[in-house]
């Protein structure tokens, strides 16, 4: 049987739809991204957040380089069915490839765009080869 | 002068951006939309939330018909420049049209999405013609 709840989920022109993902017990906003529907049947399979990578253009799971997983708590969808958010646990604390907690880092002040939150762990540690 | 901050942003193949709307006190994710510059520019200039409706083809600005504006805290943008992150006060704690707190009301229980939170007033009572 075709997995209904995957029906249900209006996907755009390129079958994508668009996931926040949010820190479950901070509340904080970790990153936003896309999903595919083998994104989402993956990220409810495994319990653990995968997207879809559109600069990329492949299946990405979050953290599969840095460790930095996602373990997703809870799914939503919005009204309009054409929005996910993710209630995720963010293991190591970073969501962000810049080091970072989360990546809105970045905000507008009189005018200007103002980094606001430190990096955490230096990327170059994060992505070793 | 151009302002320079919204040519940071990089806005979509339709000119848009997507927006995330963020309740101050709370924490909870109230909606998801998109902006264009008109709407960012709108946004930053009256402190009141407005986005760009995809389905009206139009700018929306949030509450015009029910009053339930939202009252503009932050701004943040997300490291790719492609996303942001609004911090807003939900006039009318009534963010969905659907007259519930947020749009993000389902929740995927088991493979079927549950409807988890309650309408707190009647749309018919909210949009009175």
């Amino acid at each position: 049987m075709a997995a209904d709840w995957l029906n249900e989920i209006k996907w755009d022109g390129e079958g994508l739809v668009p996931a926040i993902a949010q820190e479950a017990d901070s509340g904080h906003i970790l990153m936003f991204a896309w999903m595919n529907r083998e994104a989402l049947e993956k990220t409810v399979t495994t319990g653990e957040a995968v997207y879809w990578s559109r600069s990329r253009k492949r299946l990405w799971k979050k953290g599969e380089e840095s460790g930095h997983l996602q373990k997703v708590r809870e799914i939503r969808m919005d009204c309009d069915e054409d929005a996910l958010l993710l209630t995720v646990e963010q293991i190591g604390g970073i969501a962000c490839h810049t080091g970072r907690h989360n990546c809105f880092f970045r905000k507008l002040d009189s005018g200007r765009w103002i980094i606001v939150d430190p990096i955490l762990k230096d990327p170059m540690k994060i992505y070793k080869k």
